[in-house]
């Protein structure tokens, strides 16, 4: 996590909400780290863990990341756990939780909808003050 | 729909499920089109919708497409439902449900979450058959 906030701390620098992801392999290596990029890539699909999801499947050359964990500053979204669901992950750790507009605990909370692909092992709230932190700075900044 | 529909039969021969998406912009022109891609390029989001919601913000170099519309073959899973919501898409046409996997009249009914950041126009429905022949060619041959 400690790795996946460094990257929420780049993309803060950056003018992106700060959240970073980090994807790590069934050996327990570096398979993909990455923050936030919807501004820079003029991509509103560039979640963190959209581009994790897609460079860890691109370096592992397969679209199941079965055995693969992802790490997140944030509680995904709607869209990234329902990519979460699809590339079959093994673990998910999340951070903060976000009411607002989270998936996983909140909302249409994916994972636990009958008609999910695939429900990958949930623990959020690592990390969870350094996250929160990073995010209510940010937003305090923005205003 | 018709060159969605194209796209889908391009994918399908791709051996790819035949889904086909295309982004039209507020003038009506052809933004982005493109079929699902998740096994030729090793990524677990390349569904149809995503794809052509990234090729067609970075063309108008823009991540919120609030003036385009998305023409898809399948009715949106989760993950694409709300990758429109974020890109604040002004009309979604869909040609077949999806019970199993759809997210925009099935599950998790991603528009009308209290959360969601985004409701566009919906329209179901259109060249239902055409697609659905598509689908169950496809699944017909894959047994």
């Amino acid at each position: 996590m400690v790795l996946a906030l460094a990257e929420a701390e780049a993309a803060a620098t950056r003018g992106e909400v700060p959240v970073g992801a980090v994807l790590v392999d069934s050996a327990g290596n570096l398979a993909a780290a990455s923050g936030n990029r919807v501004e820079l890539d003029h991509d509103p699909t560039a979640h963190a863990e959209m581009l994790v999801l897609r460079a860890g499947a691109a370096r592992l050359g397969t679209a199941r990341l079965a055995e693969c964990d992802l790490w997140v500053t944030l509680e995904p979204c709607a869209m990234c756990a329902a990519a979460v669901a699809l590339a079959r992950l093994r673990r998910l750790y999340f951070a903060a939780w976000d009411a607002k507009g989270g998936a996983v605990d909140h909302g249409p909370r994916i994972f636990d909808q009958p008609t999910t692909h695939h429900r990958p092992e949930v623990y959020g709230g690592i990390d969870e003050r350094r996250a929160v932190a990073l995010l209510r700075a940010f937003f305090r900044d923005k205003r």
